[in-house]
C-alpha cells in the first residue's frame, strides 16, 4: 500500500480523489506539482499531507527555491498545523546536504508515533474482537499504520483476528476509503450504514469502539467526524467501550468543545452523490462536518505515550 | 399531489420510480397494468397499494374478469396486508353495479383514518415546533395525507408553521420523498444525514421526533426501517419526546419484537448509489432493512383511535 514514495527524483503519491475504485498514481517533479497535488486532494489527512509536503519541500530546496516552495506549500492547505510544523522543522535544519533525507526524517518521525499509538491501542482489542469504527483512520489519511485503523491492523499482525464494522460516514462515504484499506490488509470486514449502528450494538455485535480525532481539547472534548457524537451515546446505552486515538498533535488549547466553532459545508454534499442529484429541486440541506462529543462519553484515550482513562492523565502525561 | 386518482376509465398513478427527480404519471385500463404498477413499485406504501389495487380490481370487474383480476393483485406485492384486505373486502361486496365506486369507498376509508390520525398527531405539535422525522411517511406511502407526515401536515394548516428535519434515511433515501411532500406543502424543511442527528438534539433544535410504523407488537415494541431504534436511543438520551403514529391496521399479534425476524435486504443498497458503485471491488456490506424499537423508548402512540402512552392503553382502545 503505497500511499506516499520518493522515487527516481520524485515525490510519488497515490491518488485519492479516484479511490476506491482506482489506484492510480501522481508524480511530483517540482514543489509546484507537489503543492497542486496537496491543494487539489490528490492527499489527504493532516499527517500525511505533511509528509508530502516536507518532500515537495526538499524538491524545492534542490532546485534552489527555497522560498518560493516554503511559501507555495504552507498555502497549499490553510488549516492543516501538521504541514506547518513540517516545514518549519525543516526550514530549522537548513542548509542540508541532502533536503530529501531530511524530509525522509520527518516522513519516519510521523510514522513512528503512528506506530506508537496503534501498538498502545490493539491492547484494547481483544482475540475475534468486534470493532466498530467511523470515518477513515489508517494509512490513507497518515501516510502509514493509521491511528485507530493502526490499532486494528496491529491487532491483526498480533494474530488477534478482529472484525470491523466500516461505518460508511455519510455524507463523504470515508467507509469506502477505510473498507480499501482493510481489504489490503486482509481484515475481515462489513460495511454498515451509520443508522445500523445501533442495532448491531443492541444485538451484541460490537464490542468496542475506536476512532479517530480532529481535536482534543483541555476537558477531554472531542472534536471529530459528524456522527461521532452520535456513536458515542449509542455506546454509553449499550454500554460499549468508546476509544479516541489520536497523535498528541491532535491535543489543542481549547478549554472545552464548546469554544470549538464547527464548519457547516456545502449542501451539495448531503444533496449529490458523486455528481448525481438526489433531492428534488430546491430542497435544503444542513452539512456540519464534525460534532464534539464530551469527555463523559469517552471510555479512553490513545496516543503514541499510552492509554489514558481521563483527559486529566492525558494531559499531564503529555506535558511531562 | 395526485398519488393515486381514477380518471376517464383509468387509474393514474404518479410513477414513484421517478420520484423526485421527474414527476410521471402512469395510466392503468386494465387490471393487469395495474398489477404490474404494483408489482414494479410505480405504487408503494401499504396503504397507498390497497388503493391502486381496489381500483385494479374494479377494472377487472368491469371486464368480466373478476377471478384473474383478484388471483392477479392479490400476488402483484405478497407481503402487503392491506392489498389483500382490500381485495376481500371488495369481494365481499360482489356483485356490484358499480366497481368503481366500491374502489373509491374503499380509498375514503383508508384516507379517513389517516385523516384522524394526523387530526389526532398534529396536538403533539406546539407553534413552531422542530420535528424530526426519518424515512416517508407522507401521501407517497398513503395516496393522501400520510400518518407521521400527515401530522406534521395537519399542523401546518392549523398555522403551526411547524420546521421540519428529514433525516435521508439510508440506505435509499427516503429523506427525498419526504423533502418532495413538504415542498408540495410549503412546510419549512432541511434534510440533514442520519449521522447528524444527534448533534441536532444536543444544539436543541430538535423538539419532538415522530415517525410511522411497520408493525407494532402487543407489548409495544415498535418494527420500522433501519435507523428508527437508533433515533430512538438518541431521543431518550436528550429527553426528547418520541411519537410512533400509524393505523390500528399495523397492530400485530406478535407479543414482541422478538418475534419479528428482521428482513436482511441486497448488499448492493448500501454499495450503490443510483448504480453507481461507490465502495471497492469485493467489500461486503450487511443492510437490515428495519429495527426493533422497545416500547420503554417510545412516548406515546398515535392511530385514528387517539393517542396512546403506553401499550396497554392502546390495545385496551383498538380491542373496544
Amino acid at each position: 500500500m503505497d500511499i506516499i514514495s520518493f522515487k527516481s527524483n520524485a515525490l510519488v503519491l497515490l491518488d485519492q480523489r479516484k479511490l476506491p475504485l482506482k489506484e492510480e498514481h501522481v508524480r511530483c517533479k517540482t514543489y509546484a506539482q507537489a503543492a497542486k497535488a496537496i491543494s487539489s486532494m490528490a492527499v489527504r489527512g493532516a499527517p500525511a499531507i505533511s509528509v508530502a509536503a516536507a518532500y515537495g519541500y526538499a524538491l524545492g530546496i534542490r532546485a534552489g527555491k527555497e522560498k518560493q516552495a516554503y511559501k507555495s506549500l504552507l498555502t497549499s492547505r490553510p488549516t492543516a498545523v501538521d504541514l506547518a510544523n513540517a516545514l518549519s522543522w525543516m526550514r530549522n535544519q537548513l542548509p542540508a546536504k541532502n533536503p530529501v533525507a531530511l524530509a525522509k526524517q520527518w516522513e519516519n518521525s510521523v510514522y513512528e508515533k503512528c506506530k506508537k499509538l496503534s501498538m498502545h491501542g490493539q491492547k484494547l482489542i481483544r482475540k475475534n474482537a468486534k470493532v466498530m469504527t467511523h470515518c477513515n483512520t489508517g494509512p490513507l489519511a497518515v501516510g502509514r499504520y493509521g491511528t485507530a485503523l493502526g490499532a486494528i491492523a496491529f491487532a491483526q499482525a498480533k494474530g488477534k483476528a478482529p472484525f470491523v464494522w466500516a461505518k460508511e460516514t455519510r455524507p463523504r462515504f470515508q467507509g469506502a476509503l477505510t473498507s480499501w484499506e482493510l481489504s489490503k490488509w486482509k481484515i475481515r470486514h462489513n460495511v454498515v450504514c451509520d443508522s445500523a449502528a445501533a442495532s448491531l450494538m443492541k444485538a451484541g455485535e460490537v464490542d468496542l469502539v475506536i476512532l479517530g480525532a480532529d481535536r482534543i481539547c483541555k476537558n477531554g472534548d472531542v472534536a471529530n467526524k459528524i456522527g461521532t457524537y452520535s456513536l458515542a451515546v449509542l455506546a454509553k446505552a449499550h454500554k460499549i467501550p468508546f476509544y479516541v486515538a489520536a497523535p498528541t498533535s491532535t491535543l489543542s488549547g481549547l478549554s472545552s468543545g464548546r469554544q470549538i466553532k464547527i464548519e457547516q459545508r456545502d449542501e451539495g454534499e448531503v444533496l449529490e452523490v458523486r455528481g448525481r442529484r438526489i433531492y428534488p429541486k430546491g430542497a435544503k440541506a444542513v452539512n456540519p462536518a464534525f460534532d464534539i462529543t464530551p469527555a463523559s462519553l469517552i471510555t479512553a484515550y490513545v496516543t503514541e505515550n499510552g492509554t489514558f482513562r481521563s483527559a486529566g492523565a492525558l494531559w499531564k502525561h503529555t506535558k511531562a
